[in-house]
């Protein structure tokens, strides 16, 4: 498998063998290992000396379940630190196909650009007629001249280089709505002038695999563990939107800018009225549907409006949490609007959400208000002071306005679940080099009493190194509840599939290496353990539907690290 | 001499004596003790756990020439670290008369409110009639009722607690002109309820001198030294704008945001320009003038308008060269007015002159475009968005705006001097603790050529710690240039003033005292030596006008600290 580096000041492409240890990189680690090597940690995360890293994993293309996780990371400009955010969609399995573990994207063109992939190699078209057009159409022209390709794409909000756009990925239905959210990876690619990564592998070869069918039989075997599990059926039912009735319960739904973790309008905007809408209005809506190739947890959906056409697809729980509870929204439609728009401007939800809970706490509108929120997304897309300020993303914003309560930590705004209900989970955001990240290490399926210190740092500690392990091998972090405690199956499809021989420990002590690298970017980038915490309001404000404030010492959280390898 | 320690929450008033080593410690030294003893790193700055720190040095009070400088320090809400500004004007002496070396603000009142502090005590009053007002207004009113006071205060921004607002001193003259810019001190004021500080010394006896004769004697041989310095000759005759030709020469007059180092409108806004119109139009005007009482070196002025009004006083360098060449505006009367209103609204013209250079590249108005400055300080006055955005300083508003060029320092607008052309105040910029701050170890009058390296991390490593003392003892920097090598004088008018009996080393071993606690704090804050650089651009771009592009390696630049103690 080979890395593609592109220099696009001097459109130089060439191609990199991946041997020996780093056979087993991909992803996150891939991400890791490559800003740590080549780029400078006190660079501005906006110029041209950033590099951004697209890395699918091992057994991306080789149509393992679940297995097709693109990461993109660089250094971030909503955090200054190292980021790696990971969709699903299929552009990991045909970047695979192509025959590349990845992309390294150097240097700044200096017109706008679409890089095609195909099986003769890298060529650049101009990107001018796709100019400040929206995700959705982008996909739209693109696929009418590349049909049957994937896509890895921008929208304006990344073209104007502001601090939350994201990067979309066409998925099964080529709908370009599997994102790279957060941390602002649609700036870096946006501002390097690449609009659009067409990956067309209609004449590639299938992956070549060694010892195919022993391989292939392990694949099966894994697949039916996942489909199988109970979690699973969960997920397949209600997708992520199970969680909202969860969270909901344990007062950690985030709610009027974090102000209470539950919601009156939490049955409106639940898993289940979400499936029953899906179930009712017919049309082209699903209550289950893949996002990548092969994928048997389908926990993915089609939301359509009263006349059964797709209003967005996939509705998530970030979504709902973000731009639904946390804005005193209860309608999935809105919702499902408003996840629709900045999907197609180009803008984290997460981070939207976010930073639209400050502004209305400070009184820019009402809780609730669905027209002011639209109206924000158009003040994006148009590229306004206004605009920019809000797509500046939670933090700034809050600066600007002198909010008291601004849910971010290193930059980078809260995800839906509130960290004083759900300790462990606030100690991931608070600890994670990444920033406040869901995924980075989520305790609320741990068996724990949620709103109490108790365990939760050591919860966090195991977790994060083996998510940064699974985001390594381009694995969905979904998979983690069906296997339980049989981490060693992902061990030896590794082994199955690279030659290699590792254990279940081995791959957690490549999950410690990662966030070694990644805590050691972030240090030289200024970004010390003095950024290892939660906003203040969290420690101050009791959490009124969990009765719980976040009370777990600054210095007992530095534990989540004090067995790492020092991989400097 | 004492400490006044006000607790604004519990409205608490406690005083404090100074004693043993302490006795020593005012100024920035005073602000760098307590917030390293007292403060916790990590909170946020504009937080009631904040500190104000307000003090004078131990000779404020004395009749010492330029001895009076008002240092106001707290953890910058612009920087996020350790911030000490410092003031002329006749606080610092008026504090003195009234028995207090400082004053410690702490908590937050409920309501704004007015502190008067008289020989009888301290006691507080509503602000109400004063919400809102300006600088001058607040003055008017509040010099009715306490004829003969001097004054503390902020203006709106301060209230609004914008990023970049300050405090404002009364002089001699009873305008509120004298300001502790930089750092955003004023929003720490504001927030903590203080609309303006009283110190009404009227009924106080003068101060007791101990060996008094003596100590005068030594006082008045150093007044002579002062007032009879060619150096001194130059700065009563036209100020700090005697800088203008200077640095334009040197090409390090910032313009038009950074990207020359002379301006063709040089001759327009120089110091010899200015002295000659105050002569011409007569009325009001000054040429010199004291900033405080008994100051010999008389580097103020006051500038008239056409019909002999005064338009303010002073009007200075670092503001001409910010507010005028930097926004490419050639007139000192619009230079004047853009400074009045600055006072006025209370923001720092540092800051803003940087924030709007920024504004200008990047088209939100032109260069020279005298009437959109206005206005933008209307809008701050108004505290719309985008006033609050733009007083957020350079750094914020760069980057909601994508500014690729924004000219500062540990989120610190650079002052009037490009670092390029004048390197060694260049590496003052990068490393010290304050952010970019011309004060902090100005390089221009060393012995150096300017646009080479050679020489000028030494020479920023001298003056570092020399200026620390000066700052610490309340003594203004503009006394170094008579003084010349004279240092030793320091000391001894230190142990006639105290009973100490230190040298003039001992001096700079306190100076590099107080930068160590800074250090630590910053440190602790999260201020790393990661963030000891200059803007890339620097680095990147020549100063046409200069030549010379910023060369000094940042592991060079770390040379600065290589001999500092260890105070942790």
């Amino acid at each position: 498998m080979k890395l593609l580096r592109v220099d696009l000041t001097k459109r130089e492409i060439n191609t990199e063998e991946i041997t020996g240890e780093d056979a087993l990189l991909g992803g996150r680690g891939m991400v890791a290992k490559i800003l740590s090597q080549e780029v400078d940690p006190a660079i501005d995360p906006l110029s041209e000396e950033n590099k951004l890293v697209i890395a699918g994993g091992i057994f991306a293309g080789t149509k393992l379940t679940s297995s097709g996780r693109l990461s993109i990371g660089a250094k971030s400009p909503l955090t200054g630190g190292i980021k790696e955010s990971n969709a699903g969609g299929t552009s990991a399995d045909r970047l695979a196909r192509l025959g590349y573990r990845g992309i390294i994207l150097e240097g700044q063109a200096q017109d706008q650009l679409i890089m095609v992939i195909n099986d003769k190699g890298v060529s650049f078209e101009a990107a001018d007629e796709l100019q400040g057009l929206g995700n959705y159409e982008t996909a739209k022209q693109l696929l009418d001249k590349y049909p049957g390709a994937g896509l890895i794409s921008v929208g304006p909000a990344a073209e104007y280089g502001v601090l939350s756009a994201c990067v979309s990925n066409t998925d099964c239905d080529e709908a370009p709505s599997r994102v790279n959210g957060r941390g602002g990876m649609g700036a870096v690619m946006g501002l390097k002038g690449i609009k659009a990564i067409v990956l067309d592998d209609s004449q590639s070869d299938e992956l070549a695999l060694r010892k195919k069918e022993q391989y292939q039989e392990m694949a099966k075997d894994f697949s039916r563990i996942v489909a199988n599990a109970d979690t699973t059926a969960n997920y397949r039912k209600y997708g992520t939107s199970a969680l909202v009735k969860v969270t909901d319960g344990l007062g950690a739904l985030p709610t009027k800018n974090f102000s209470r973790g539950s919601f009156e309008g939490s049955d409106n905007i639940s898993g289940q009225k979400m499936y029953e809408e899906i179930i009712n209005r017919g049309g082209e809506g699903k209550t289950s549907h893949s996002c990548m190739d092969t994928c048997v947890i389908r926990c993915s959906n089609i939301f359509p409006d009263e006349e059964g056409n797709t209003l967005v697809a996939p509705l998530e729980y970030e979504t709902i949490g973000l731009v639904g509870s946390n804005l005193g929204i209860d309608s999935l439609d809105q919702i499902a609007r408003i996840n629709y728009k900045c999907n197609d401007v180009g803008v984290d939800t997460i981070e939207f959400g976010a930073t639209m809970g400050v502004a209305m706490e400070e009184g820019l509108c009402e809780f609730g208000d669905f027209e002011s929120v639209m109206d924000m997304l158009n003040e994006i897309q148009e590229n306004t002071l206004l605009g920019r300020l809000i797509a500046s993303g939670a933090k700034v914003f809050g600066k600007v306005l002198g909010a008291k309560r601004v849910p971010v930590v290193k930059g980078q705004g809260l995800p839906a679940y509130d960290p004083r209900s759900i300790k462990g989970l606030g100690v991931t955001y608070a600890t994670s080099p990444m920033g406040a990240d869901h995924t980075a290490g989520n305790t609320v399926r741990a068996p724990l009493k949620h709103s109490k210190k108790e365990g939760q740092v050591e919860a966090s500690k195991s977790l994060q190194p083996f998510v940064a392990a699974m985001d390594t091998l381009g694995m969905c972090v979904f998979l983690a509840p069906s296997i339980g405690k049989k981490r060693h199956l992902l061990a030896d499809l590794v082994n199955a599939r690279l030659d290699f021989d590792i254990t279940e420990d081995d791959l957690m002590e490549l999950g410690r290496k990662v966030l070694a690298w990644e805590k050691r970017f972030n240090e030289q980038a200024g970004i010390t353990k003095a950024y290892d915490d939660l906003p203040e309001f969290f420690r101050k404000e009791e959490n009124p539907d969990s009765g719980a404030s976040f009370d777990i010492d600054k210095d007992e959280l530095q534990r989540v690290f004090d067995d790492f390898p020092d991989f400097s």
